[in-house]
C-alpha cells in the first residue's frame, strides 16, 4: 500500500513514486512515438490515406469509458472487501483473545492461555503466505510447537487446521470445566468469524473478474489508441501526439489500475499491506497477554507491504 | 472459470481462448460484410440513398452504453454473488465439521462422524447437479447408503432432504447425550446456513433478469450495427467496415459476456467452477476427520468447470 | 415472470411475447406517424419553421440517460429485493420445519405438527393474497379450521395473526414439556425471519420510488420525442420518422420496463411469480412431514404468474 | 409520500399534483424571460456580443449530469434506508409484542402487558417527534401515566429513556419469575433494534449529505441555466427559449427532488409517511393484544404525510 | 461537519462560507488568468500555434467525468460509513448501558454502574483522539482513575485495552453473581459490537483509496484545464477565460471535495462532527444513570468540528 504523502494540489502533479506512470511510461512512450510517425505520413499508410475522423471516438469513447467505470468499481469493490475482511480478522482476534482471558477461569499467564494465543497469531500468519503462496514455515515454527508446525506443512488447508487446533482447545477447557456450553458456543462463534475471514480471502483470491472482461478492456482500449491519431491528425496537426498521449495516459492508466487492485493480496505497490497488519495483529495480541510488543517502527516507509 | 494466464499487456491483445471473441466471431464477420456491401453501394438501397449521419449514433450510443452497463453490473452481482454463496458453503461445512468434531463428545473416527461427513458432501454435490440440472445418483450412490441413496432419488427437493438427514443426526446425538440444548442450537443454525446457501442458489438459478431488458438490449445492439454503416459511409469511405466492427465488437461482446455470467451456474468457459468447489470441500471434510484427501491436481488447465 | 427461451442471439431480435414491444407498440405507432407528419411539413407548424438541430439533444440526452439509468437500478434492486424477500421465506419456512420436526419431541405424523405447517402455508397465502390484494379466504379455509378462518378474515393484519398463532404454538408445545427456552427461543427467531420478510414486502409494496420523479422521467422521454423530429428533419429527410422511432423505442421501453419491475409483487408479465413460490413452499413443506405434494406442473409455460 | 394515482402514460404527462413543477414553476418562467431578453437582445449585452457556442455546454453537461446522477443517487438511498428503518420498526415491535404475549407467562389482557404495549406505542411517536423536531406531549399523554409523561418532558432523550423503560419492566417480570434468563435476553435483543432503528434515524436526520455538494451542484446547475442562451440563439433563435426552459426543467427538477428526498423525515410531498406509519404500528400492536383497533381511513388521499 | 443553513433557491447561488470555493478559488483565479494569457496571445506559444479545437476534450470529458463520479462514490462511501460506524458506537453504548442497568442486579447508583459507565465515555473519547491523531490524556484523567489512565497511557492501542477493562469488570460481576451466562454473554457480544465500530474506524483511517486514483485524477483534471483554452480560444474569445474557468470550477471542486471527504475523520469543515458525538454520548450515558448532564449548546455554530 502507498501511504498517500500528503502533497499540495502542485506537487501531487509531479509525483512519481506509488504512481502508475512508473509502470506504464514505456507503453505511452511507444505510442507518442507512433503518433509522430502517423503525423509525419500524414495519416498514410503505404500511401493510402486512413480516412478518419473524430466521430467514432466520441461513439466509442463513452462505452469504453462506462465499461471501464464498471470494471472498476468491481475491481475496487475487491479491495476493499479484502481490507475489509482484514479489518474483520484484527477484530476477531482481539474479541476471542477477550473472550479467552475473561469468559475462562484461565489466569493471564497460563500455558493454556500463551498456546492459544501463538495458535491465533500463526492462524494470521498461515492466511497471509496462503494469499501470497509463500511458505509459512518460518513464521509457524517461530510460534508453534515443533510437532505441530510439522503436521501442519503436510496439510493442505492449513488455517483450517489452525482453526480446528483452536476448537480443540476450547473442547478441552469444557472437559476441565473452564467453560459451560454457552461460553464454549459464544467462542465457537468467533471461530466461526475467523472461519468466514478465511473463506472470504480464498474467494477474492481464487475467483478473479471473468477473464474475458479484461481480454476485452484492454483490446478495446488498444485498439482506441491504435486508431486516435488518424483521426485526429488532420485537424490537430503536429499537436495530436501530445492530445493522443493524454487520452491514453487516462485509459491505459485507469485499465493498469484496476488490473493492479483486482487482486489485492499480492504485493505490488497499491496492494493491501497485509504483513504491517500481521504485526499490528501480533502486537495487539501480545499486548493483552502482557507479553513483550515489537516496538512499531517509526520510520514510515512510502509503501507498506 | 477462465484461470487468467498472466500474460504482459502485449500478449493480452491476441489471446484467443477464454475471450468471448471465440463465441461472437461469426456475428462480426457478417457485420463486416454487411459493411463492405453498404460501402460498395455507397449507402444506397434499390437506388434509394439511406440519408444518415453519425449524430443518432450520439444520441443513442450514449442510452445503449449506459443500460449496457446496468444490465452488466446486474450480471455481475449475480456472477459474484452466486460465488459468495459457494464461498459460504466451503466456509458453512468447515465450520459445521469443526462444531461436530470438537462440541459433541463422539470420537473422530466414529461411524457417526464419519456418517455425517458424508451427507454434508453429497449436499454439496446434491446442490451441484440441481444447479447444473444433471443427476446426482452417482455421486449419492457414491456417499450415502444405498437405502438413502434411493429415497433421495425420489424426492423433489434432493438438498432439503440432506438437511432434514442432517437434523435427525442432531436429534438422535441429543436423545444419546452427546449434545445439550446449547450445542445441538448452535448445529442447527450451521445447517441453517447452509439451507440458506440452497436457497440463494436456488434464487440465481431459478430467477433470470426480466427477459425483457435483454430482448431491449440485445434489439438495440443489433439495430444500432445495422444502421451505423449507412451514417459512417459518407464521411469515413472504406475505412468503415474496420471501425463499425470495432464498435460492433465492444458492444456485442458485452452483450454477450453479460448474457453468459447471469446465469453463473452453467458450464460456459466463465461460469462458476462448481465441480472444483464440489471437490475442494469434499477433500476439506475428509482431511478434518483423517480420510483420505483426494491429491489436488497438479496440471492446471485453462478453464475450470 | 417472463421465462426466457433461451434463442438464439438472431431469433431473439424477432421476439414478440414476453418483449415491452406487445405493450408499448401503439405509442410507437404515433410517433412514427406524427414524424412523417413533420417531414412532410418540412418542420414548419401553421407556415412557422420550428429552428432546431440536434445539438440539444446530445445535451439532454445524456442527462435522460443517467437519470433513466438511475430510476431503473432502482426499479431493479426493488424486484431483485423482492425476489430475495421470497426465497427467504422460502429458506426460513423449510429452516422451521426441519428444526419443529427435529428439535421438538413431537412424531412426525402427530396432529401438532400437521397443523404448525398448515398455518405455515397459510401465512405464504396470506402475504400473497395481501400483496396482490386479493381475497385468501378460499386458501385459509382449505388450509385452517373454520373457526380460525373466520377470526383471520376479520383482522386487518392477516399473516400477523398467522404468526402470532404460531407463538402461541409454540407456548403449548413449551408448557407441555415438549420445548424447553432454549429451543423456544430458537424457533422464535425463526418466526421473527418470517415477520421480517412480511415487513420487507409490505415496505417494497406500500412505498413507491418517489412519484416526482417518475413523473419528471416520463415527461422528458416523451417531450424528448417530440422535439426530436423537428431537430433531424433538416439532415435526414425520411429516414427521420426511422431513427426517431428507434431511440423513441429504447427510451421509451427503459421507462416502460422500470415502471412495470417497480411493483414486482403484480400480476403483469414480468413480475415475480408469488403464485409459483407459494406452491413450491407448499410442496416442499408437505414433503417433510410426508403428505401427498402435488405433482409438479410439467408443461413449462412462457409465463409464470 | 404521494400515492401514485395509476394514470395512464398520456395522463401522467399532464399531472400537477405532487410533480416537482408545483414547486419550481416560478424558476422555470424567469428562465424563460431571460431566455426571450437574450434572443430579443441577439445575444448581446450592452452592446457587447457574447461570443459562445453549444460546444463548452456538451463539455459541462455530460459531467453534471453524472454529478447529478452521484447526488440523486445519495438522495434517494437516504431516503430508502429511513423507509427500511421504519419497516424495521414496524418488524420489531410485532415481534416484541408476540414475545412478550408468548414468551412470558402474563395474560393477554393484564395490566402488565398493556403497560408494556403502550410504552412501545409511545416510543414510536415519540421517535416520530423527534424526527420532526414537533412536541410528543399530546401523544405521550395519551398513552403513559402523567408521572412517566412529566419525567420523559423533561429528558433530552425521550425515545431513549422509553427504551430503558422497557428494560425496567422486563427486569421486573424476570424478578416476578415470569422470564427466565434466555428469553429475557431475547426480547432485550429485539429492544435492541429498536435502539438500532433510533440511531439509524437520529443518524439521517442529524448528518446531511456534505453541503459542499450541494453547494456546488446548485451552483453549476444554475450557471449552466444562466449561459446556455447565449450558446443556442445564434442556431436556434425563437425556439431557444423552449429548448432551455426544457433543458433547464429536466436539471433544476433532479436538483430540487434531490433536496427533498435528502431528508425523509419532514412532511414535504415526497417525504416518508411517517404519521401514518405510527398509526399501523399503534393499530397492529392494538389488535394484538385484543385492544379496539381505529378503523383504517377509507378514503385515500393523494399525499400522505 | 457544515450545519446547512436552509437557504433559498437563490441565496444558495452566493454561499461563501462551509462551500469549497473558500479552498480553491486561489487556483481558479491562476486558472483564470492562464487562459487571459492564450486568448491574448491568440493560442500561440513563441509564435507556434498550438492546434486544437473541442473535439479532444469531449472525449476526454466523459472520461474524466466518469472516473471522478466513480472516485466521488468511493469517498462518500468512506465518509457514510464513518458515520454509520459512529451511529453504531451511539447505538451500542446506550445498548449496553441498558443491560448493565437492566440485566444486572447492581443498583443504578452503586460504584460499579458509576465507574463502568465512565470506562465507556472513556472508550469513546479514546477512539476520537486515536483517530484524529491528538492525545487523550486529559479526557482519560477526567474520566478514569490516575493508576488506570497511566496504563493506558503507556499502551499502544488505548481503546483495546479500554474494552478489555470491560471484559474484566464483566467477569468481577459474574464472579460475585450478579451475572450469569447468558446475560454474560449477551453483554460480552455488546461489547464485540464496539471493538468493531473501533476496527472499522481503523479500517477508514488507514487505508486509504489507492493513491494511484488520486494522481492520476488530479493530473487529469489539471491536464484537462491546461489544454482546455488553446481548444476554445478560436472560437469563443475572450469568453473563453469564464467558461473554463466554470468548467474548471465544477472538476477542481468536485477533485477537492472528493479529497477531504475521503479521510472523514480529520477536522476540515465537511469532516464528521467527532466531537460533538463524543458529547452527545457522554450526555447520553450519564443521563442514563441519572448524573448531571451538561447542557446541550443551544448556539447553533455553522461548522461542528
Amino acid at each position: 500500500m502507498v501511504v498517500p504523502p500528503h502533497h499540495n494540489w502542485f506537487r501531487l502533479l509531479f509525483v512519481w513514486k506509488g504512481s502508475i506512470i512508473e509502470k506504464i511510461y514505456p507503453r505511452l512512450i511507444i505510442l507518442f512515438l507512433f503518433c509522430c510517425a502517423v503525423v509525419y505520413l500524414r495519416g498514410e499508410i503505404f500511401q493510402v490515406k486512413i480516412a478518419l475522423n473524430p466521430t467514432p471516438f466520441t461513439l466509442i469513447g463513452v462505452a469504453v469509458a462506462i465499461f471501464l467505470g464498471f470494471r472498476n468499481s468491481a475491481s475496487y469493490d475487491r479491495y476493499w472487501e479484502g481490507r475489509k475482511l482484514w479489518g474483520s480478522l484484527v477484530l476477531e482476534s482481539r474479541s476471542l483473545m477477550r473472550q479467552v482471558t475473561t469468559l475462562s477461569g484461565l489466569a493471564m499467564d497460563s500455558v493454556e492461555i500463551q498456546h492459544f494465543s501463538h495458535l491465533l497469531i500463526a492462524f494470521t500468519y498461515a492466511l497471509k503466505h496462503q494469499l501470497r503462496k509463500t511458505s509459512p514455515e518460518a513464521d509457524l515454527r517461530r510460534l508453534l510447537s515443533p510437532e505441530l508446525t510439522d503436521r501442519l506443512m503436510q496439510a493442505r488447508f492449513k488455517p483450517v487446521l489452525i482453526l480446528r487446533e483452536m476448537g480443540y482447545w476450547l473442547q478441552q477447557q469444557r472437559q476441565r470445566g473452564q467453560l459451560d456450553s454457552i461460553t464454549l458456543v459464544t467462542m465457537d462463534t468467533t471461530i466461526n468469524h475467523l472461519s468466514g475471514v478465511l473463506a472470504g480471502c480464498e474467494r477474492i483470491a481464487n475467483t478473479p473478474i471473468p477473464y474475458t472482461y479484461n481480454v476485452l478492456l484492454h483490446r478495446t482500449v488498444y485498439l482506441y489508441g491504435l486508431f486516435l491519431p488518424f483521426g485526429l491528425v488532420d485537424t490537430l496537426g503536429w499537436t495530436t501526439p501530445f492530445i493522443v498521449v493524454f487520452i491514453g495516459y487516462t485509459f491505459i492508466a485507469v485499465d493498469a489500475i484496476g488490473n493492479e487492485i483486482e487482486e489485492p493480496f499480492g504485493t505490488e505497490p497499491n496492494d493491501l499491506p497485509l504483513n504491517a497488519m500481521c504485526q499490528i495483529i501480533e502486537a495487539s495480541v501480545r499486548e493483552t497477554i502482557g507479553e513483550a510488543v515489537p516496538t512499531p517502527v517509526t520510520v514510515q516507509p512510502l509503501i507498506v507491504d
